[in-house]
């Protein structure tokens, strides 16, 4: 069965506020097995609001709404629901006076208007909520589901696990999901789908989805059967497939990031690393200190981001920065080489290049980026030219150095 | 005129994704008049995308989606507006050379499948991406505008600014909306809003928007008139009156960001700076360095993440390691003090704490920072207890240590 979730409320149609309340629902549906194929976000306006739930209704199974509940004219969930479904709806005194108690607990008087909350669709079965003023509303309308849930995250996730759950459990068969979250290094999303998708597409399931972020692409599998078992030979199916194809420049099974790979294997190793930066600045260091127990790994960081700083703290030689500059293949050696003697670490790596969007020579345009990796038997160099604004070419650098390391540390 | 938002993906119907290019575009029409009244987000399906284009079309006058522009099998949305519009697509050879060109200068190959992307809807303008390979593609249909804008941040709001602004100033009625962005470092978000509420609240022109970051509040103020000369003068009015009340604690009118203030603060004052980091791990570095041009005030960095690396690269005295601990106000002291010579600036900022989940002492527990600033006549320390993760820990202990160095060089 497919779900759609509706988020109402006009503050979440500015620049400033989205709705993470379908997150959390999200998740939870998909443990039933229950796909999320449609959210919408509306404002406080009762016919377009009863347009989207008939729309929504004539589509998927089941229909979450968040928000609207409240006591004012503007909290219009209660009777867009009750216009598409074409129902009444009638007042419980009961719910007005669990209100009224609720706010004489707090010492106050309970405005007149509160007694809008008290309003309930026909057929609705109500869902009191212990966290605020707002009840949600269960409806079963022939094989629909329809739920009205109040819209603070804190209101709304109680009542889900504790109203919503067990109600869907009672109605939807039992379903095992088992996820794997595969993430490559060093190719670019065309690439990576063009080698793998002669694989993935042969299954609906497992589900592939591809995510690229900045030389990192993420493969999230997604399987669906009647048992756990049946669920994991399937991912496992699929992925050895992929794995096959792309070798090594996987870098994780647990969706774990690269930095945090890199820091394993290092402690794994019991092996250090430190480096050497010009134009990321930091940001390789910051990256692997990032991850907690990284102290055990890194020891030292050295941001030269000068010609003068390049020779006094990692001892890159006057004469080589002036006949090679300071982005060039044999300063990046002696960066690394420098970086790794200075601090009597296993490893160093070293970033020198030009991030944009000034500087560059016709040689070395912005973007070009030497990287060193100085080990125990030897120092290796790789010349990389990235395209980008001054942010990506930081980011792929410091990601290409990072696999770098991650490589030889396999 | 109304506007609708499709965010095409189905990422962001899992439990980890929302969309946020939504906002970025709300603003952005929101400064032209224009009321975003309903946002969508649909997976990467052509039947069900194609049904939510001709409904939103239905209602609204301008529709803009985002994301689905790639290469892949998935990537869907040109062919559902085409059938949205009824229109066929044609293939544009110089858009398939120009994505080639991009490839070949990033030295690598185009795939066949990203040819897919040099289709066109009949009747669209084509609208170049300078950042990606995806074109985005404008379509006035009739009364109504539909907008195909690639899905990664940075290509969208490129795109937008330069290709559909002016478009879209073109066929809207003029507005003259002005804004300004004070950004506040060092203080909570309800303490900012106590103390400036009785000034914003009596105007609903402008309107006051107060965001909340880590360590940095940002409001921004939005005048709506008829003439550019009334709006400025009620921006005026009304931020007089905050700047009254905040003093220097509000560190630019122009939204920029603190790193940006200090590097353009040190360039004009012809000064240098380098850092000594710990516990930042690189972090602090890193944004001084995001600027471009920063290497005309920023010349080195020293993470130094071991008490032996404090020793020897920033001569902090064994002993003093030995008898007050890392994390302390006088080996903060010192570590400011080494860098600063070490380094041959002007100024120098250290960073030594515990940044968690694990360390930290009972006089000294996670969320402990000491951050210290020498310069020429002294050397200053602050010791700051922060809440939070181990990522919130290090922005903020980030964000201190440049607020201390902007307010030394005011």
């Amino acid at each position: 069965m497919n779900a759609e979730i509706v988020a109402v409320g006009s503050e979440m149609l500015t620049e400033d506020k989205v709705d993470t309340n379908s997150l959390y629902l999200t998740g939870q549906l998909n443990l039933l097995g229950v796909e999320v194929v449609q959210k919408t976000i509306v404002g406080d306006d009762r016919d377009r609001l009863t347009a989207v739930i008939s729309d929504a209704l004539r589509r998927s199974g089941i229909v979450i709404l968040s928000g609207g509940l409240g006591p004012t004219e503007d909290d219009v969930t209660r009777d867009a629901v009750a216009s598409a479904l074409g129902c009444g709806q009638s007042f419980r005194q009961e719910i007005s006076d669990a209100i009224a108690a609720r706010f004489a607990r707090m010492q106050r008087k309970m405005a007149e208007n509160n007694k809008r909350q008290a309003f309930v669709i026909d057929g609705a079965e109500v869902m009191p909520n212990d966290r605020g003023t707002a009840p949600g509303q269960w409806i079963a309308a022939g094989s629909k589901i329809v739920i009205l849930l109040p819209g603070p995250p804190k209101e709304l996730k109680a009542m889900f696990e504790q109203q919503c759950l067990p109600r869907l459990r009672g109605v939807l068969p039992a379903l095992f999901i088992r996820t794997l979250h595969l993430r490559v290094a060093g190719m670019g999303e065309s690439d990576v789908d063009q080698l793998i998708a002669p694989v993935y597409t042969k299954y609906t399931n497992p589900v592939t989805t591809i995510l690229a972020g900045a030389g990192d692409i993420q493969l999230h599998l997604r399987a669906r059967c009647d048992s756990a078992g049946q669920a994991d030979a399937l991912l496992e199916e699929v992925s050895s497939q992929i794995a096959a194809i792309l070798g090594d420049r996987i870098y994780t099974r647990t969706g774990q990031l690269l930095e945090e790979v890199v820091i394993a294997a290092l402690i794994e190793r019991k092996e250090t690393a430190s480096v050497a930066e010009s134009c990321t600045g930091g940001l390789l260091a910051q990256r692997l200190t990032a991850t907690p127990g990284s102290s055990k790994a890194f020891t030292c960081g050295f941001i030269t981001y000068t010609e003068a700083m390049k020779a006094k703290v990692l001892n890159v030689p006057i004469a080589l920065l002036e006949k090679e500059g300071a982005v060039s293949e044999p300063v990046a050696r002696a960066m690394a080489e420098g970086a790794r003697e200075r601090a009597g670490t296993t490893y160093a790596l070293s970033v020198t290049g030009f991030a944009g969007p000034d500087g560059g020579t016709e040689a070395n345009p912005a973007g070009t980026v030497y990287i060193g990796l100085a080990y125990p038997a030897g120092c290796d160099v790789r010349r990389v030219q990235f395209l980008g604004d001054r942010a990506r070419v930081r980011m792929l650098a410091s990601q290409t150095a990072l696999d770098m390391l991650r490589r030889k540390l396999r």
